[in-house]
């Protein structure tokens, strides 16, 4: 599995993704999710990707062909608007699912993906997008700041408590590290490192980008002071009417 | 879907299940998960289910008539350990699902069940299983102290920093109802009132059964407090070497 998370803010948007690769319990590798385009200076875009390894590979290599292939063809240079980026990636993954389809059904395997897309086009506002394996996508909005892929639910109670879309891009960015922590303690299919892409907004530019191991004096950080905060919480709980 | 929680602790066991029925999106009623039995003065035993409605129920009818038939017959308070408890009501419920089993096919939908069983037998340690469909069962233990059912993530990420079999049968109560406030805030298959029970040990009997709606003073504050401390937590946490 996989864990991706987006989170759309005023100030801008803070993308995160896990880097486990499992094929069974018996194949585990690490690759990287999170994946950045700036294909001119008035544009960039960051994509999360989960599901078939191999489908998500070849679409970063179709959208890199397409982007070779200069000004006839649409690509993510072409594009004049965020949802038509997510609207020709989505149409591009749809298509590769849609070449294996037979192969995948005969070996009871899916070779679908799911993505995040995140980015800005010079001129208009940050956007955030899920992209599904049909090829459709579904916009962040005020009342749903965040959309999230993969092993979501250990993550998202931190997240339905805190995220909005007035938090700062460092704030945001500490939530993110958070929710991962949670997935990561309870799957073993989310696993380092965790990549972290912050866009501040009207900038075209990540203003950080980290890859943090769960060894690095950051993350390490932050979980441990994340985990003591839990524990002093618990203890501070009201009593119950029958204890003393 | 459901959630239903069991902690097996060095005091007791403590255990606690939501209420809510679905079926589809347009069928939600409420009924309760948590059935205690008490057949003799010397055992005590509570059972969590989660599944098909239809197969819980009739499972529990059937553990009632084979308390009716007295001696002769295979019973809750019959069994000698509580492991045979766990396989007796596992038996009668396969021998349910697979009496269904033509006929949820054809429809499409599955009647299957999955059971957690806690309790004591006078003279032996309390005893907390989780029961499979296939009637078979797994035992908590001093390094898996918690046992769950249906839509356990949410809620694991806190008992995974906090159980432990040292806890109080307070503390215990205390965090199943925090692990219930996350699934609760994040699924609406999960639904109130929160039923809760808890066995001290070696008393063979239920110390505390609350049946906490979402609007309980008591349910309200503990929610409260600690979604204010996961605020104040979160403001406490470490800055990025990159803020001033």
């Amino acid at each position: 599995m996989t864990y991706c998370l987006g989170i759309k803010l005023d100030a801008g948007l803070v993308l995160a993704s896990d880097s486990r690769i499992t094929a069974g319990i018996d194949y585990i590798s690490t690759y990287r999710k999170l994946h950045t385009f700036q294909p001119a200076d008035d544009r960039i875009f960051v994509i999360l990707t989960s599901g078939n390894l191999g489908t998500t590979q070849e679409l970063l290599d179709c959208l890199r062909r397409d982007l070779d292939a200069g000004g006839e063809r649409v690509s993510l240079r072409s594009v004049g608007y965020l949802f038509e980026a997510a609207r020709y990636v989505g149409q591009t993954l749809f298509g590769i699912e849609r070449a294996y389809d037979a192969a995948f059904r005969s070996g009871g395997v899916s070779g679908t993906a799911t993505l995040i897309l995140g980015g800005q086009i010079a001129g208009r506002s940050p956007e955030l997008f899920l992209i599904h394996p049909e090829g459709n996508y579904v916009a962040a909005s005020r009342e749903t700041p965040f959309l999230q892929l993969g092993e979501f639910k250990y993550g998202k109670p931190i997240l339905s408590r805190i995220a909005n879309t007035a938090l700062s891009l460092n704030d945001a960015a500490r939530l993110a590290l958070i929710s991962f922590d949670a997935a990561l303690k309870s799957n073993l299919s989310v696993g380092p490192p965790i990549d972290l892409a912050v866009l501040p907004r009207d900038t075209l530019q990540l203003s950080q980008q980290l890859s943090l191991d769960e060894g690095s004096p950051l993350f390490r950080q932050m979980s441990s002071d994340w985990d003591s905060s839990m524990h002093s919480a618990f203890g501070r709980l009201p009593h119950f009417p029958w204890e003393t």
